[in-house]
């Protein structure tokens, strides 16, 4: 059976995540419902990860097992056609080897988080920001952010119900930039733990603000606490950015 | 009286452009009605110019003269309070001297065009740009867009309905800029003619997917006539981005 990869652009506003839940609109049931239309059969979709309710993905990877070989430009334009209008798309489709595998084969994970950083509340940029009104300052968040490179346990920010079976992790990348009202966060790493980088940007918020000293972060390592670092930022302003295969 | 100037932004996709029309869904409409919820009064507001339906604004101007003076922080959030859940919101409230005119007073206006530059459809970018799925060489478009810098005849660009007493404008900046598949045009003038921009765009396509040659601008300008020159390109890649005061 002939194998896909998918690379998958979704707004994650009105899902209930990536995983099928019974009777939820989700994801993943969303792009096997388009699956069957096409096809005609039933059939499984694997993705990189799991995204949660509210959360976005510029470029998700999943791979599918077809019955029968299809060009990836009819399987790409026939899963779109059957898509619509559902706020999910497919942006590229290749067959790849048996082997290939959407999680298992990753090797890097991008992640881009994004703040409007200004009084009034978003409109253009609705369900796609975290706003926080009061003034950060995006190069002391960066500097907060560089505690997190190279390899940590991340205890202070887990959520409690993740599923890791380490909470040690490796950030080989973590920027922070402002362009006039908007702040990103782009983070890599092979893998993530459950809420992780939200809580990152949660506590760089309060580097941001002033209210804490740059030097926490390190602090907030050290002390495998969750109770101590801050709050899980919100969904809307987290988008999955890029999967990186070798 | 005192006079406020207010700094707006929405997007323009169920709205039928600007001006208010009776029983139709306009910018101003929604305006209007807000204030009239947060003053008790009927009251006229006046924008630096009409955008049309589907067109977005980033920085859109307007002023309004109150009955009574009210601290523009208070006028911000008021409106804000009384526009949700419309997608329209004010960004910035200010006094201002009872002879500023949003209209008369703008010195420069500045648009941006966002064009999605990719076969498959837009997703997260719905509504927000022109999907042009063959591939388009920007660097090609911003020689072409050059032409247009200085003072011309814009004839050839000039919507049939446009009410302008001259067709003479003179743009002061013109530049397209490609980020992955994102182009962005952005051109500055005092004013525009109607539909100038989606004009000049519709007609830089051509250029960008190279069965124009660059100079064809140039012939374009002389030539004075609206049939030889490009479609009309989407409402939905438009956004007002700035205007600019003494």
């Amino acid at each position: 059976m002939p194998r896909y990869r998918l690379t998958i652009e979704y707004d994650g506003t009105e899902f209930k995540g990536w995983q099928r839940q019974d009777g939820q609109p989700t994801i993943q049931a969303t792009l096997e419902q388009a699956l069957r239309a096409l096809t005609g059969t039933e059939l499984e979709i694997f993705g990189s990860g799991r995204t949660d309710t509210g959360v976005h993905a510029i470029g998700q990877v999943a791979h599918v097992d077809l019955r029968r070989r299809m060009a990836p430009e009819r399987l790409l334009a026939g899963l779109n056609a059957h898509l619509r209008p559902a706020p999910v798309g497919i942006v590229h489709a290749a067959e790849v080897a048996a082997d290939f595998h959407a999680r298992f084969s990753a090797r890097r994970r991008t992640y881009l988080y994004r703040i409007l950083n200004r009084r009034p509340a978003p409109v253009l940029e609705r369900n796609r920001v975290w706003h926080v009104p009061v003034v950060l300052d995006a190069e002391r968040m960066h500097e907060g952010a560089r505690h997190f490179l190279g390899r940590h346990d991340f205890t202070s920010f887990r959520a409690a119900e993740c599923q890791s079976t380490t909470p040690v992790k490796s950030i080989e990348h973590a920027v922070v930039t402002r362009r006039e009202a908007l702040i990103e966060l782009r983070v890599t790493s092979r893998s993530f733990l459950h809420h992780q980088i939200r809580n990152m940007i949660g506590t760089l918020r309060f580097v941001g603000d002033g209210s804490r000293p740059v030097d926490w972060i390190a602090e907030l390592l050290l002390a495998r606490d969750r109770t101590q670092a801050g709050q899980t930022a919100p969904a809307s302003g987290l988008f999955l950015e890029r999967i990186e295969y070798d």
